[in-house]
């Protein structure tokens, strides 16, 4: 009989269950299609002590060193999320010489450079499939499959959470409030929203995204980063009568070199394949010298599409365990310009809450010509008789973020307007 | 310096000089990401005389021989095209142990089980990303990122000149023969469309995808097959008015073991995501037990999208060589049953010219009723009053293809029915 390959688990959540519920019900199929049974080990958990459906009480332990300790594990799957000590222990198999098969964007988004050179180092691999877009193929389409492109833009949706209320508040005119309550009833958001609607975990994935794309590195920190908290029902309402959805889109270009990265509220025109990527779904764009514009689409999360990921990239070391083959050279990734955002041009959709009096359009329109924005398009959609104000919705020429957000001031400060509501950025030139 | 990776290229044509261009703008990258420079060897062409552009008329040669004595070339590119004599070529190169890389539909569908079982016994890869929807990654996901799943069904569009013609003909209201004469001028469809309007080209492609997607041995002759020539105008305005669009699908399904695979014109729901991949633009779908559905869009054709997925491939095969990692063990496709279609259950379609004249209805839905066949709506769309006809438009619940062929020949046959025109398959329970 052929011997098995051992597989050791680090976390036996939601997504730790879906695994292991995969390769109980998958076991011939992997074996075949491996050329070697897998055999679970151990699965690391708090409290090994607690019983769990489908998981030998045998293999449960509950520190890391059981896990390094058995020397029939070659493969460790990485569940637990969060930065520590999820980071720690993936460096520690590594050093051990085990493979790593990670779901963590946090930790491949803020040392993924170093964790990838301590798998070098060691001989061993180190894959995260499921770090972005769930289910959907693309850590590994852009470091294969797209590898003979110079890519230029990755453009995605790649939050589930946000993109299930956003989709919520354009087909019914919810506001936020109603639609956060409601996405954290189904379960779509987390009692503490902050790392979905603020755009945190998008923009680790954006992170990991870019590195790939690019060929440079990478740090959360360089992605400008704007939440959704501060849409309004009005909004969507003005973006649907202009032709447009509004979709938290996680961008990354190489402009001269430099890069733009960012995680914000976009308006995106409704002919874009993008602006039809509706509810929890995921897409990333990714458009190259080559192959021009290609998307991938679908389930961003959940147990069993992450699981999918996850054996995917198992099944890929399993392999090349069995045919001996060692892991590639890395590709090695460059430091990089980051572009401030005051310098990154865009079209932009500007909200003004004006007092309903002649004259006003004209002070607002001189303070954008003296910082050299064009005016696309000026609509009046509301007047508010009893507060005497009316809504003005402003769209630009392509402009400088910086000469925008200056001319922004000058407007919020003009004694005619009442508010400058959400400016935000519109795809399309 | 480095020793350079010999590469030859067998053909020359479109694709080839797209190969070539970008092997040579991308010099400096690819070596950077191969880790040896990339180094073109031979180019066999049917005329060695003839200058062409980006050519240097050095590694121009007119025999296989001359590539196969050529000791510093690894890889060879396939890129002829058609069956013979690419199909020697490849299996020539393979036995003097030459990894290949093809964009070949034609060989890879009718051959490629043997010809991966002649990489595998001398030990080199052969690998076809771009046999199958040109530019987007679908061979290397189906083959690697997806593979932790039992996928259940493939539905794509793969054949960019029919959604093309078929895209005018719902947005214009053209018929087949004008959108054909378009389409030929614009270069999208061949002198002789045969390959493209009959889905004999589809077939190729998802007996490949097939293949992958099922782990089974399919033949283009597994390929129930029908093409877009009967399609009219009028199709197209009842579709419309019905909410579907008709599209060219090529679909692939495993049903209680056996392979049911079929490239035909389809109604499918306006809400469906391939209803609304339009142009020459090409998709793939793919639905797994794990992922749930996964959608991969993108050019489908063109030199330098196929260009992009050879030269991945090339990337793949030299980064391997780099390594000095052996190929991995080819999974093995079992032998599998098709299902006849007269089997296979499906809603559908139905135009019926009749005559204008009370009980005619009745009299077909008897037919329809004896066959068990039962009706999901009758609309009557236009009267001609000249030749006293009328146009049923019937659609229905799930019914055995069999049944609805037995049924359609009886209402053929009756005296107050002219003509039953397309019967078409409907996307949906």
């Amino acid at each position: 009989m052929t011997e098995s390959l051992g597989v050791s688990l680090l976390g036996a959540g939601n997504v730790g269950g879906g695994v292991l519920a995969a390769l109980a019900a998958g076991a011939e199929r992997y074996a075949a299609r491996v050329g070697r049974p897998l055999e679970v080990r151990r699965v690391l958990v708090r409290d090994a002590s607690k019983r769990r459906k489908g998981v030998s009480k045998r293999v449960l332990v509950d520190s890391l060193d059981a896990v390094l300790v058995d020397s029939r594990t070659r493969i460790v799957i990485e569940l637990m999320g969060g930065e520590r000590p999820a980071f720690d222990y993936i460096r520690r198999c590594l050093e051990s010489g085990r493979h790593v098969v990670t779901a963590n964007k946090e930790v491949m988004a803020k040392h993924g450079g170093e964790l990838l050179r301590t798998a070098a180092a060691h001989g061993v691999r180190l894959l995260y499939e499921a770090s972005v877009g769930g289910g959907i193929p693309i850590i590994s389409p852009l470091s294969r499959d797209l590898l003979a492109n110079e890519v230029t833009a990755v453009t995605a949706i790649i939050n589930g959470t946000t993109n299930y209320m956003l989709t919520a508040m354009a087909q019914r005119g919810s506001d936020y409030a109603g639609v956060l309550a409601e996405a954290q009833r189904l379960g779509y958001a987390e009692p503490d929203p902050t790392a979905d609607v603020e755009g945190i975990d998008a923009a680790y994935k954006l992170a990991i995204l870019c590195g790939l794309a690019f060929h440079v590195d990478v740090s959360p920190a360089d992605v400008t980063r704007r939440g959704i908290t501060r849409l309004t029902a009005r909004d969507f309402r003005y973006a649907e009568e202009l032709g447009y959805a509004i979709k938290l889109l996680a961008s990354g270009r190489l402009i001269e070199g430099e890069l733009v990265a960012s995680v914000q509220p976009v308006f995106v025109p409704k002919a874009e394949p993008l602006a039809r990527v509706d509810g929890v779904l995921n897409a990333v764009q990714v458009e190259g010298d080559l192959v021009g514009r290609v998307i991938f689409e679908g389930p961003g999360a959940g147990p069993m599409p992450t699981a999918s990921a996850v054996l995917a990239d198992v099944l890929d070391v399993a392999r090349d365990l069995v045919a001996s083959r060692p892991p590639s050279e890395t590709i090695a990734y460059r430091p990089v310009v980051v572009r401030p955002s005051s310098k990154v041009v865009s079209r932009f959709y500007m909200r003004v809450t004006v007092l309903d009096q002649p004259g006003v359009l004209a002070r607002i329109a001189t303070i954008l010509g003296k910082h050299d924005i064009s005016i696309a398009s000026v609509i009046q959609f509301e007047t508010d008789a009893r507060s005497g104000t009316a809504e003005l919705v402003i769209t630009t020429h392509a402009s400088p973020g910086g000469e925008l957000e200056a001319a922004v001031k000058e407007i919020t400060a003009l004694n005619v307007v009442s508010e400058v509501g959400n400016v935000l950025p519109m795809v399309g030139a």
